[in-house]
C-alpha cells in the first residue's frame, strides 16, 4: 500500500521519510532481517520541489480499519521533528480490499429507489437541527417534498438521544411522505440520523427497517469508521447473512479536526475514499463555493474518491452543501460538470420567505432550468426564485 | 455544559461565538421559542484578550459521545469564516455523567493488581512494533520483566490482525511473564493491543480474560471512543451486568490528527478526559520533555483530566513516554512532582547497548535512585547507567 504525504521534518525531507517510515512500522531501526523485510515500511519516493514523500507500507500491517488508522496516520504525527505531516492519499493493492464490501446500494441502487435517471439528487435538511417534535418533523418534511425535495436529511446534530423518540419520529416522517408522494407520484425520502452509542446502531436501524421510505444516516467520523462498518454488514456483520436493508448517508460531521489543519491530519478526500470503504452510500464531501472550507479541487477529490473506479467497490454518491440556495444551483453545476451528486440544502430551503415548500420549489426550479440548458435567467419571473434572490442576494457566477 | 474554545473569525470574536452557538445547536435563526430555549447553545463569555469563547450547550443534545463530538467539534470548524477554532475543555454538570461508568480499576485498582503502593509505573513496549512471533515476544517481555518492568506494552502498531494470533502470543507472554514473576516475586503485566474490527473487540478481551497477567490494550480514537465504552463495559454494554475483567490501556495514536494543529480540533487534555469517560484506566497523555509535541503544561493538562475528581469517575492513570531511557527520569519527575503516573519506554530501554533487561534495569535503578533523593548522580557507577549514558547521551536536566 502507497501513502502520500505532504511533511516537512527538522532534518530535511529524505530524514523525514525515512523517520516516518520507521516510527509507522518497525518502530526501531534494529530489527530482525526478517521482520524487517516482512513489516517494515519503505520510502519509495522523496519529491523535494512538492515536499512530498510516498512511503509503502506491507499490507500485511494493515489488517483492519482501526489498525491502518493507527500506521498511516499514528504517533509520527505527534512527534515535534514534524512541522508537517499530512496524509494526501492511499493506494492500495487489489487485494487488500477483499475483506470490504463498501456501498450495498451505490449510485445506480439509489437512483433506482428513487426513480431518478440522471440528474443531481436534491437533499434538504430539516431546521432547526435539534428539538424537532415528530408532528413538527413530518409537517416540515411534507413541505419540503412537495416542494421537489428527493430525499428529507435530519441534521447531523439530530440525535438518536436528544429528547424525542427517533423511530416515533420517523413513522410520522414516513407517513407524511408516503401521504404527499401518492400527491405528487414521485417518491421522497427520510434519512434518519441514528448516531448515538455504537451497540445500538445496527438494532436502531432494524427498528426502522420496516419503513420503506426511511433510510438510516450517521456520523461516521463520530461514531467510529469501523462501525460505519459493522452497520453496513447488518447484524452478522463481515461476511455474515445481514447487511444494510437501505442506502447509508455519512455526514463527515467531526471530521474537520482531521481534515482542517493544512499541516497536520488528513486530506478529506482520504477520509471520504475510507467512507465508501466502510460503506457509506451517500457521502458529504463538503462544498464547492460554499461556506464550507474545502477548495473546489478539494471537494472534488473527495467527490473522486467516492465515484472512481475501485476494485468492486461500488461508487458512492457525493453529496454537497454549504450554504446553497437557488442561485447556487447553476454555479455548482459547472464547477463539477456531470450530474452525479447530491444538492444538500439547509437554510437556503427553509429560510425562504415563502417558506419551506416555496424555498424547496425555487431549487427545483433552478435545477429544472439548468438540466434544460437555459439557466436561471430563464424563469427569473417565477415567484420562487425572484422572492429567493431578493433574500439571498445575487446568483453565483 | 460549558465549551471553551480558542477562535478566529472573520466577522469578529462576538460574531464567531454567536456563528458557533447557532451552527452547533439550532442551525437557524427561525427556530420556534420553544425549541431554542429547550435546545439553543449560548454564548456565555467572550475574552476578547485571549480570544477565547465559552458557549453553554443544553446537556439533552450531547446524549451520547458521538453525539457529543458532532455537537461540540462539529461542522462549524469546517467553515471558511472560521480561521481557528480549537476546543479547549468541557465542563459537564454533575447530572450528566449519570451513564458513564469510566474506569473499572483506576490508579488504585492498577496499583492492587500490581503491589505497587506509591511510585511511578515503569511500562516497556516490545519493538520491533510489528512481527513478533509468539516465542520472540515472549523472550523479549521476559527480560524486560527481569529488568523490572511491572507492565510490558505491545505497541500501538501491533494489531490483533498483522500475521500472528494474538491469543497465541498473549498465551506465550503470559506463560513468560508467570516464570519471571515466579524468580523475582514481582508481578509484571502484559497489555496486549487488541485493537482492531470493533465488532470483535469484547471478543476478543474475553478471550483473554483467563489469562490473569494479560491486560487489554486499544488505540481508543482509531476505534472510535465509543467502541471503547462498550469494550469497558463488557459484553452486557451500558447498565449490563459485564464489564472489562482487567484495566484497558489506552493509546492516542490517531489523535496527533485532532490535537496537533494550533487552529484546528481540540487540545489533547480534552481527548484524555473523554477516554477517562469511556473507561480507560491507563491512558498515554504524551510525553513532557521526549519526543512528542506536547508542551509541559498540555502534558500536565491531560494528566488533570486524568485524575482530577470528576463526579464518581475514579482517576485513571496517566502514562506519558515518546523517548524517555534513564536518564530523563529524573528531569520528567520533577516536572510532574508526584508519582502518580507511568513511564512509557520503548528504544530507550531495547536498544541499550547491553540488551533489553540492561536497559530495563537501568531505568529501574535511575527510578530508585530519584525516589531515594539522591537522584541519577549517586549510580553513575553502575554499568547499565554508566552505558546508557554512552549510548544516549547526557541526563536530561
Amino acid at each position: 500500500m502507497i501513502a502520500t504525504y505532504s511533511i516537512s521534518f527538522r532534518g530535511g525531507l529524505a530524514s523525514g521519510a525515512s523517520a516516518l517510515a520507521i516510527e509507522q512500522s518497525l518502530g526501531t531501526k534494529s530489527a530482525s532481517r526478517e521482520i524487517a523485510d516482512e513489516h517494515g515500511a519503505r520510502v519509495v519516493e522523496i519529491d523535494e520541489g512538492s515536499g512530498m514523500v510516498r512511503i509503502a507500507f506491507p499490507a500485511v500491517n494493515l489488517g483492519s480499519i482501526p489498525t491502518l488508522l493507527v500506521a498511516v496516520v499514528g504517533e509520527a504525527l505527534e512527534t515535534q521533528d514534524f512541522d508537517r505531516l499530512r496524509l494526501i492519499s492511499l493506494e492500495f493493492p487489489e487485494a487488500w480490499f477483499a475483506p470490504y464490501q463498501g456501498p450495498r446500494f451505490g449510485i445506480k441502487g439509489i437512483r433506482g429507489l428513487l426513480g431518478i435517471a440522471d440528474r443531481p439528487l436534491l437533499i434538504a435538511i430539516l431546521k432547526p437541527s435539534v428539538g424537532l417534535a415528530p408532528d413538527e418533523a413530518a409537517s416540515l418534511a411534507a413541505s419540503l417534498a412537495r416542494g421537489g425535495a428527493d430525499i428529507i436529511k435530519d441534521d447531523e446534530l439530530a440525535s438518536a438521544v436528544s429528547g424525542h423518540d427517533p423511530v416515533e419520529r420517523a413513522r410520522a416522517v414516513s407517513e407524511a411522505l408516503a401521504w404527499v408522494e401518492a400527491e405528487t407520484l414521485r417518491p421522497c425520502v427520510y434519512t434518519a440520523n441514528i448516531t448515538g452509542p455504537v451497540d445500538g446502531l445496527t438494532e436502531m436501524a432494524e427498528s426502522l427497517s420496516d419503513l420503506g421510505n426511511v433510510w438510516p444516516m450517521v456520523a461516521e467520523h463520530a461514531i467510529g469508521l469501523d462501525a460505519l462498518r459493522v452497520l453496513a454488514g447488518g447484524s452478522g456483520g463481515i461476511g455474515g447473512d445481514g447487511g444494510a436493508s437501505r442506502p447509508i448517508l455519512c455526514h463527515r460531521a467531526y471530521s474537520g479536526a482531521v481534515s482542517r489543519s493544512a499541516d497536520f491530519g488528513t486530506d478529506a478526500a482520504v477520509l471520504a475514499g475510507l467512507a465508501r470503504l466502510c460503506g457509506g452510500d451517500l457521502i458529504h464531501c463538503g462544498g464547492i463555493g460554499g461556506k464550507l472550507f474545502d477548495t473546489h479541487e478539494g471537494a472534488l477529490a473527495s467527490m473522486a474518491s467516492c465515484r472512481r473506479p475501485l476494485a468492486h467497490l461500488k461508487p458512492s454518491l457525493p453529496i454537497i452543501g454549504g450554504g446553497y440556495w437557488a442561485g447556487s444551483v447553476g454555479a455548482v453545476m459547472r464547477a463539477i460538470g456531470d450530474n452525479g451528486f447530491g444538492f444538500v440544502l439547509g437554510s437556503g430551503v427553509t429560510d425562504h420567505p415563502d417558506g419551506a415548500e416555496a424555498g424547496m420549489r425555487s431549487v427545483a426550479i433552478a435545477l429544472e432550468a439548468e438540466l434544460g440548458g437555459e439557466g436561471i435567467e430563464s424563469v427569473l419571473d417565477r415567484p420562487e426564485i425572484a422572492r429567493a434572490i431578493d433574500h439571498y442576494g445575487a446568483v453565483w457566477q
